[in-house]
């Protein structure tokens, strides 16, 4: 599969809603953008974990109530316009002109199950013409975050990335502008997200987008021993603190 | 009631799992807060919107799945020790000996709904002789956070509050722990939060507590029109970005 090019001159794409049956490329990504970040060492997420915090009833949150995970598709043929109104979210669409071919060596290990294109073709009631041919190429993972200062909650983005044979085709874009527009539907009034300093390219892009960065603010974290300790405390009863 | 003592030589506190008799006294807290940080310009909290993000059905997820408060309350009374074990969260009692005698001239602002103590001692299956004799001093508010990196989620802790006259007696430590000791019970690996850069008594604070201060992460937010401006490209369809 090594040389050949996988897209030409023109690209389908499609941001939804993820399903369990996408755990295992989420997974795949996941370990992608932490080694991209340098943060394998402490990367522990597994495919059960993934299936844990997104789908399963250890966390009885619907989809934007808690953590939600939204896919980026691609494919060379086109998706379905008229696909029945989700209720949930609709699927985005967007076809991009590339201005130069793309060759994705990694294309097979990141095919859509089948049993996704299976659930699609139902709910769009006729078979896809593209079942066979659509692969995952980034996803965004985000909850909803709320402050005792505002009427309404804001989406706090956690992750969000692309494969890098489809950088710089305006993908990145596409999935924040997902997040942001399920915030406007839902009356949300921000979307919040971190940057490591050293992303320049990430912050060029963000600023670009209108955002602003808060200054002065120090985030801190409460973890290993550190966090153990209070687990103690709790046991200790009468006034040490 | 200006001038006389309303704490002496002990206090006794507890922190429990607000409940929608906590909104007007959390409403009020939270405005408190906003003064604190010089935000009360942009705070925009009503009692509906507390009522709606914690305890309706526009946030169909249980505690401690979203958005979640607990309540700091003290009384010159004891808190029944031997209260039937809650299922979702166990309060947390402290007695706390004072160095000096404090003053609290809000006190009755602050004064727990009977509502509240009545759901308390049908738990506890007895009244409780501190019905009348409870008042509300601080708040913390928090939601679970999740990493694609990581297999457990975390805690994050948006707003930590005492009243000025209850500040240095440990109770913000008593809040944080309450949480802390919630993310442990509940197989979580972390606590984050926000500092703002100029409140130092708050960093030493926590960074006596052993958390740490995350280096080179920047906090974005797109909001305003910034945000709107997502709602129509979303219309926009085509290969526009």
């Amino acid at each position: 599969m090594a040389e050949k090019i996988s897209f030409n001159t023109q690209i389908f794409s499609r941001v939804r809603l993820a399903t369990e049956s996408d755990v295992s490329h989420l997974h795949k990504l996941m370990y992608q953008m932490a080694k991209y970040h340098n943060y394998t060492k402490v990367f522990n997420a597994t495919k059960a974990s993934i299936t844990t915090n997104l789908f399963k009833s250890d966390n009885p949150c619907p989809p934007f109530y808690s953590v939600t995970a939204f896919i980026l598709e691609v494919s060379s043929d086109s998706f379905p316009q008229n696909t029945l109104k989700n209720p949930i979210f609709d699927p985005i669409l967007r076809t991009v002109n590339l201005v130069s071919p793309i060759l994705d060596s990694d294309l097979e290990l990141f095919r859509t199950n089948n049993n996704i294109s299976s659930i699609l073709s139902e709910v769009d009631n006729k078979p896809l013409s593209s079942d066979n041919n659509v692969f995952v190429a980034g996803y965004v993972l985000f909850y909803p975050c709320y402050s005792g200062y505002f009427e309404k909650p804001g989406f706090f983005i956690e992750n969000m990335f692309v494969r890098e044979c489809y950088r710089k085709c305006g993908f990145g874009k596409m999935l924040f502008s997902a997040v942001a527009s399920q915030a406007i539907k839902l009356g949300f009034t921000k979307v919040d997200w971190l940057t490591v300093g050293w992303n320049e390219n990430a912050i060029d892009f963000y600023l670009g987008m209108g955002a602003y960065i808060m200054q002065d603010v120090k985030r801190f974290r409460l973890s290993g021993d550190g966090l153990d300790a209070f687990a103690t405390n709790d046991q200790d009863g009468g006034d040490k603190i």
